[in-house]
């Protein structure tokens, strides 16, 4: 078992290419080295601590610099700035943002490809949904009645796709996953164990104890929405939880009933969101943070990882801590709290 | 896809009605406003916001007060007290408690409803599995050896319940759950995702690095107890681990080996509690708490989402913070707290 | 439905067994009390509270003492020092690690027993598989193209085993797992509901919203890991994220991609660690931890539980709070500001 392949491994990638330095540049929208060879070819994408000659490698945090220094990459996408830094004389592609240049990069050689379209043998699709042109539908996935999948949609195996459910165009379920009582956008990909759809925690105590009242609602999830694996997703208990175009959600992300959040957020892994809480346009949730329900989240906020927010948060505010107040009175509570528990017990 | 129906979603949803004002309120146990048309036929249920003359809606928070000043709907269930306010006319219906009220109306219009029983083409049921009569079995689940189901379960789609596993009348497993070494009541529901029975965490470290103790215990699950997406309860290292009846578990909730929970507790999302924990019954415990090891909860107790409780909690005390205190105590130190953070550093 | 076995259920459990007194005293390398019957025959395993005369229990932990106390055990596993407290006069098994000594005879009466090997009938294995001798494939498994499996592997029903993925000898993945995008090495437990080989969540932002970067390296999994239930491993997005041999992770823990984690490490449930994180040997990892990305957690490092850890952490050091500092220095502040919570109001 071969543990430290050059470039990716092709018993799980396929790569698309070569490309030169001259096509590479001009697709990603980057600046070429004066003089480098433009029809150079570039065959993969590496680390900088293991690119060879026919790869490319990337240089975007000053952490890597001695990694920087002694890398064999033939090419190296940086920023000017970083790329003043000591190396090899590898040609160097700068990028005002190496990082966004490098994922187009990445998109380059490693395209989203299509998977070969059909129904496998072993799937599950009820006679009545509506399967559009060029699915794919892997073994053991199981397609419910009325359904309808838009054009080029890949349902991996084992998912679940309950009664009613629409799927817009282009969209990947991975391996696993649960979607009911939900209407997705085109282009959304939803991860493998993710849950969307299941019954919102609507507990109300009654006379003879606990019941659980009737969660009658959808969820709605935009275009190009990135779900990781292992999220839930409620449906709403009466309207629809909502989530919001091109959002993003990393992996053991709760949602909970009647959330409605905006475009372009994150959602850093493990983080929760309680009942009905409203979030704006762009904001960005560190990884374990929790919010309590009813708040309202305005757009371009930062919540710090594991803040436990329990009041409003305004436009571009920036908070951390349990309970999260502005980032920078957390910075002096901490630091504040540091101090009494550096003194010795009187 | 129309994205803002004003009821629910016929895709998703059976509606049984329509029900005259009279019936509502002779069931639910809610006062009709003197003068109401007790004929009046009620459709559907709404939020405040889209429901129409045929719909009912509930006002039980002040903070939608001016939703309900707006509302269309026919009816609306709310409190005496909160009726006080400036509305449309609508028909009121009031109840001490208007949640309950409307929970109760809500699994009136949308009772939990057994699906059309049998086993489905793709399920699979090992021939010593005993299944009660009016079960359903969906596509790709998969029933082991000796299971015994009670009348009319539903196992949907993908679901796996292991060898030996017993299940109560009218319970419901959702898709992709997986259950294993446990004996579940009646009416119990598991969401999707959920892993009951899974092995313990029983890490020793030994002379040669660290080994897993078998796990040799069981999951015992009391009658009407509801476990959200995606939890994991771990059967017992020696001896079983235990929910009590009509218990209430929202996702991603992690509830250890031999932990034994009593009744009518409420889990928000993404709590956790650690091996051998006792908890009381009546409990609430909020998103994201997390409970140490071998800890007694007593009953009635409450905890702050987010908390992390580090000792024994008293009957009926609530508790709040990381480590968790008496709820007071942490108001008082998040106070000084952010006293200190609000002075700039000397 | 019997709800108190006085052993462990045979529905879900394969007893070995009898062994004598003395075998087990030779196999689990402890010492038989002077004049203990070596040829008493002991049938099972049992909590101090349900044993009988034919079973084994263990004592190890002083909390217990009372039901060590009135136990009816034949036989109980402690330490010298515990087991100089009261007792009926049960034969004694003393042990330096009680604890382990008991985990050792629990493997001896319950061994992780190969399952009956053969494919079943509805598992999908692509004819371009290599499975192993004595593989078990369950109902419902998916194995993708190129899937190479060693010896006696069980993979378990509707787990999903995509494209290209190599799986060491003697390895079990659980139900409704997926794995993806990994090598595995033997003897490796992956437990149900979790995703490994996930996308990691590498977002860039970029002039038109939100893209996702291509993520295109591994998992590689050591031999002996123990994963958890509903647990998240995602791939590297250049490189790979890995796990080394025997290290311990509970359920719902989240591993973000480049993470790589070192031997005989112990993670608790619902820990998280994002991106880029390297993590020594031997590290103990608390319940509900989060560690922030790209740090470095030396080898033997501890973390409390529920800690945010902000910061690198050295070899041997042990840490507690959010954010995270040395453990002696978080009593204090948490005794500090327990303090400053009692003082009323002025």
């Amino acid at each position: 078992m071969s543990k430290a392949p050059q470039m990716t491994d092709d018993r799980f990638y396929l790569r698309r290419g070569p490309f030169s330095l001259g096509e590479i540049a001009e697709l990603a929208k980057v600046d070429l080295a004066v003089g480098a060879p433009r029809d150079l070819l570039i065959r993969g994408i590496a680390p900088l601590e293991s690119a060879t000659a026919d790869d490319l490698s990337v240089f975007c945090d000053v952490r890597h610099a001695d990694a920087f220094a002694a890398t064999h990459a033939g090419a190296v996408v940086t920023s000017a700035r970083l790329g003043e830094r000591p190396h090899n004389g590898n040609w160097l592609l700068t990028a005002r943002d190496p990082r966004y240049a490098f994922a187009v990069i990445g998109l380059m050689f490693y395209p989203r490809c299509a998977v070969e379209p059909g129904v496998q043998a072993g799937a599950h699709v009820d006679p009545s949904a509506a399967v559009g042109e060029g699915c794919r539908i892997d073994p053991g996935a199981v397609i419910g009645a009325h359904v309808r999948l838009g054009a080029h949609c890949h349902i991996a195996a084992n998912a679940v796709i309950g009664a009613g459910v629409e799927i817009g165009e282009g969209s990947v379920v991975a391996a696993n996953a649960t979607i009911s009582h939900a209407l997705l956008g085109a282009n959304v990909r939803i991860g493998s164990g993710t849950v969307i759809g299941g019954e919102g925690f609507g507990v109300v105590p009654g006379p003879t104890g606990l019941i659980c009242s009737a969660q009658l609602g959808r969820v709605i999830i935009g275009d190009n929405v990135r779900v990781g694996g292992n999220c839930t997703i409620d449906r709403g208990a009466v309207g629809d939880t909502v989530i919001g175009a091109n959002t993003m959600l990393d992996n053991l992300v709760q949602i909970a009933h009647n959330v409605r959040i905006g475009r372009n957020c994150v959602f850093a892994g493990q983080a929760g969101v309680a009942g009905s809480v409203t979030i704006g346009d762009g904001v960005m949730v560190g990884g374990a943070v929790s919010i309590s329900d009813h708040l309202v989240v305005g757009s371009n906020a930062r919540i710090a990882g594991k803040s436990g927010v329990a009041r409003d948060i305004a436009d571009g505010e920036t908070v951390g801590g349990y309970p999260a107040v502005p980032i920078r009175q957390w910075h002096r509570q901490t630091t504040s709290l540091a101090r009494l528990g550096q003194k010795p017990e009187a």
